[in-house]
This record gives C-alpha cells, structure tokens and sequence, in this order.
C-alpha cells in the first residue's frame, strides 16, 4: 500500500494543503477558503472534506494516509493545543484531538505557522545545509520561526519567535496590537512601515512621492525608497535596524548559523535586505558577526512544507 | 572496578575540580590556582597533574576515570575548541585534544562557563523538573547559559548565551569592554551599576550614603538602596529594569519556563530579584509573563556539576 502524509497550513483567509509521499516528494497542493464565521468552528471540518474530496479523486484510502501536521496562526502548547487565535475566531482549541476524531488518523501534529514556515524553508528551502535558524517574516504583523538542531523550539508557553512583540522601542506611547508598548511589528511590519511613514510625513515639510498619494501602502514606500525619495529611505532604513537589532539580540541568546527573512515586505528584495545585513554587522555581538542573512524562497509553500516535515 | 568522572571549572583566578561517582554524586571537591603567566600553557597540564594527585591518594587508576567535563570562561566551538579567552590568556586552544592527549581519557566535552553553570543548576539546583530554562549570571561581567529540551544551547559562533553583550542601550556613547556600545553588562554587571552610580552621583547633587565612601562597590549601592538611599535605589531599579528587558526579549525568541539568576550580585537577594520580577512582568509579551524567576542556589558549585553532567 502507498503512505500519504498531509500538511496543512491554515491562514486567516485560506487554508493551504499539500498531499506528499512519505519521502516528502509534493504530489499535489490546493487551497480552500478558511470560514472564520460562528467562532470557526467550520474550519477542521472543511479540512477533512477537503481532503476527503481530493482522496476520492485519487483513490486513497484514509488508512494510507499516516500522518497530518497543521501550521496555525496562534500560540500552540504541547504541538496539540491553540491558546486563543483572533484571527480564527477560535479560543482555546485542541486541535490534534478534534482532527484525531474527525480523520482517524492518530499521527497529528500541531505548531504555530511561522514556527512551520521556518523549518519548511530549511527542508526545502535553499539554504543547504543548516539545522540553527531563525526566520523572520515580515507581513501585516511579524512572526518567526525558531529551528535549533533541527527542531521547531515552540516555548514553555508557546510564545517562542512571537518576534513581533519583541520590545524594541521602550519609550513608545502608542501600543501594540497585543496592548503592550514600543513592539517590533509597531515599526517594521508592513502597517508599522506605513504609520512610521505617515507619523514622518506629518512632522515635516519635506517634499515627498508618498504625499501623491490618497493612501500609503508598505509597496509604496519600498517603491518611492529604491527612487531616492528621502523619507521613504528613512523608513526603511528604521525598519531596518529595529529587524538588526532583533537579529543581534537574537544572536546574543542562541547564536544561529542563518537568518531567512521572509513575508509579503520581504519582497521589496536586496534594499531592505542589503540595509539589515549592513546594519546587523554594525550591532552584533563581534562572534555572531558573520551569521547569514537570506531571503526565504518557497513563498507561501513553506507553510504546508513544514507541517509535513513535522510528522514524516 | 568503580568508575568515575571529572567536572573542571576554569576560572580565572582558580580552577574548581569535582571528583564524582558515575550517578553523579560528588565524591570530593577541591581547587587550584590558575596559572595565565606564559599565555596559559600551565592552565591544562596544572589540571592533570592535579587530578593525579587526588587520583593517587584515592588509589584510582586513569583507566577508571570514564570522562572528563570542562568549563571555560570563552566562547567554545564543536565541544572542544576555545576561541579566545583574554582571562586565561588563550588564543585559539583545542582543549579536548590537548587533555586527551595528556591523559588518555577519550571522552572529554568543552564547553562555555556559563552554560556549564546553568546545566548544572538544572541538574543538582532547586529548579523542580525543568529543561527549559535561562540562567542570568550577574558577576563582574553578565554572562548567560541557555538549556533547551535538557541541553546546552552552544551557538553556531559559540556565542549562544552571551547576555552580557546584548545591546540594551543603542543611545550609549561608552563602548563596552568588546568595542560596541550600549551592552547589558555596562549596566547591570558589578562593574556597571557602579559606574551607573558614579555617574549619578556627578550628574546630580542629591544627597547620598555613596558620597561618604572612597570608593564604591556593587554592594555598597545594595546595601544603600536597601536601607532607602535615592541614588542607590534608581541606579538597583536600572540595572533590574535592564535585565528584565533583556529577559523579556528571550522570552520572545525561546520562551523558557524558567530563570534563574546567579552570580554574586545576585547575593544582593530579594531586593533585586523582586525587582526583576516586577518589571519582566511589565515588559514580556502577555504568554510569557508567567515564567518563573529564581535565584541560583549552587553558587560556585554550579560549574563542576554542569561540567560533569555534559560526560555522564
């Protein structure tokens, strides 16, 4: 009989799937709507139709199928249990018991998507060989994923790369979505770019593209920064060293071999990148100095190729 | 035939040995000078010449002895190499070969000071079962051992743990004694609350207790700040507020259940440590506020049970 293992990376809009052989070789991926409504208590089910859908198709059985991991976008603690995910509508959800019930397949393993992410770009990514890494996404909020000796470090309290609430600034006045103060992702994720960008514009005169503009979006100022436009350079330049100096604390504490930086604004390429790489060296620790710095390659796949990994 | 193992802590002042049983219970203590004339040639053959001595009262053969485990006070690569050590006057020293060498026993682990010291306290402290956890050493320096899943975080560079260097203060104009700016241990080392307190007492006319002395220790401003002194109770909150930051950025990266705080500065007791308390629960990310935050309690013990730990 042929095995079959599942990833599953479950987002705030869709959920992405992967169908893999047992040798981690993608057979065949898809996505479906994630339905947040009535607390999200519709999102597990659809899952399991859905791969119920495509088994058919195929013409596998569910006792072929040994194992299913799930990326989510929450704290999870004992690679089972989501601690409340807002942007689920879920509270306090086990979600390897709930899927154990629903499927009958007793290999589920659970962990918070950027934790995924991470150790699906170090399987397939393209950073030969490295088992000590830390993934810095950077999207609408930012995440990180924390891989040491080739394993996904969750936390005591799941919390481990919540690198987006890392205080990095202590003297700010305006809080953090999670209500705390000065948070990395209140400055370098795609939002905090933009309301560093507006709070700019607004406390001078200078002459900019972005006061073309009806409304500012992260793509803009990247756009506008790469054309010499001066307050968009000294936006990034800020995001920049506030994601440096993440990465020197970082290394301070557990000193990895690599850093992947990826998410939607990592997409603005080598000007954001070149900036951290320039300004991590100025901050680091001299024995860390010359840890890698890359970006990530698999895009929105490295979710589903992590949540295989993780039971294969 | 009895076998045994050896834990070697180098320090720079002197070298602590533990003769212990192969369950780990310590057999004997004693210690020895470090000799760092001559660039700290003397240092390892000082070591074997000295177990072969307690070795030869206790009539135990070097065949007997199955393992030997070393702290040192640098960065160490591979579990073997040290790279650099300005206390005990070393370069680049393969510590491993060089004691394999001068005493025929095969099993022999390096490894960072102060992660041998957190290893131990897990092991022998009074951590309950726990194996995640930092250890904050405050001393004349900050130094940092980080253990997860039960084992020493080294660091791709050997600088996993290296607290005292992480940049707290990116404002600072004072280089730490590494050459960059701003690190924890300019603050909230021995050394560094003295001259936080130096600097307050020449900023200010404030009357204080500090005033009276000639020249100021650490333990003075404890002393001081308990019994109501202004300058000396800003200048303990400063330093704690530094270490809870730094703590409150682990907590985002590993999330650890535990810390431990050790190093002599720690003796200063609760005052500091309930200090510490208060403020890392003000600045960790909401899942992490609940970490537990202890003093170590194996003093200088700490090193020989860590380094014997790492070969049993």
């Amino acid at each position: 009989m042929v095995e079959y293992a599942i990833g599953v990376d479950i987002g705030g809009t869709t959920v992405k799937l992967g169908l893999f052989d047992m040798q981690g070789m993608l057979i065949d991926k898809w996505e479906i709507p994630t339905r947040t409504e009535d607390r999200g208590i519709h999102i597990l089910p659809d899952i399991v139709e859905s791969i119920n859908c495509i088994s058919k198709k195929k013409d596998i059985g569910w006792d072929s199928i040994k194992g299913i991991g799930i990326g989510v976008p929450g704290p999870v603690l004992n690679k089972s249990t989501v601690n409340k995910c807002a942007n689920l509508g879920w509270d306090i959800v086990n979600v390897r018991e709930i899927m154990q019930k629903l499927t009958g397949v007793s290999n589920i393993v659970v962990e918070n998507d950027a934790n995924v992410a991470a150790l699906g770009e170090l399987w397939k990514g393209d950073c030969g060989s490295c088992s000590n890494a830390v993934m810095i996404t950077i999207g609408t909020g930012v995440g990180g994923g924390v891989i040491l000796n080739g394993e996904i470090i969750s936390g005591q309290f799941g919390a481990a790369g919540e690198l987006g609430h890392l205080q990095i600034n202590p003297a700010e006045t305006q809080p953090c979505t999670c209500g705390k103060f000065g948070h990395l992702q209140q400055y370098a994720s795609a939002t905090g770019i933009v309301s560093v960008a507006v709070k700019k514009l607004a406390e001078s005169n200078q002459s900019s593209e972005l006061r073309k503009k009806e409304s500012i979006t992260a793509k803009d100022i990247f756009d506008a920064a790469k054309a010499g436009d001066k307050i968009s350079v000294e936006t990034v330049k800020s995001a920049a060293n506030m994601i440096a100096r993440t990465m020197a604390f970082i290394s301070a504490i557990i000193d990895p071999e690599l850093y992947l930086i990826g998410g939607g604004v990592s997409k603005a390429g080598d000007f954001l990148i070149n900036e951290i790489r320039d300004q991590f060296r100025k901050n680091a620790f001299f024995a860390s100095e010359n840890a890698r710095i890359e970006p990530a390659v698999l895009g929105n796949d490295a979710g589903i190729y992590g949540a295989v990994k993780m039971i294969l």
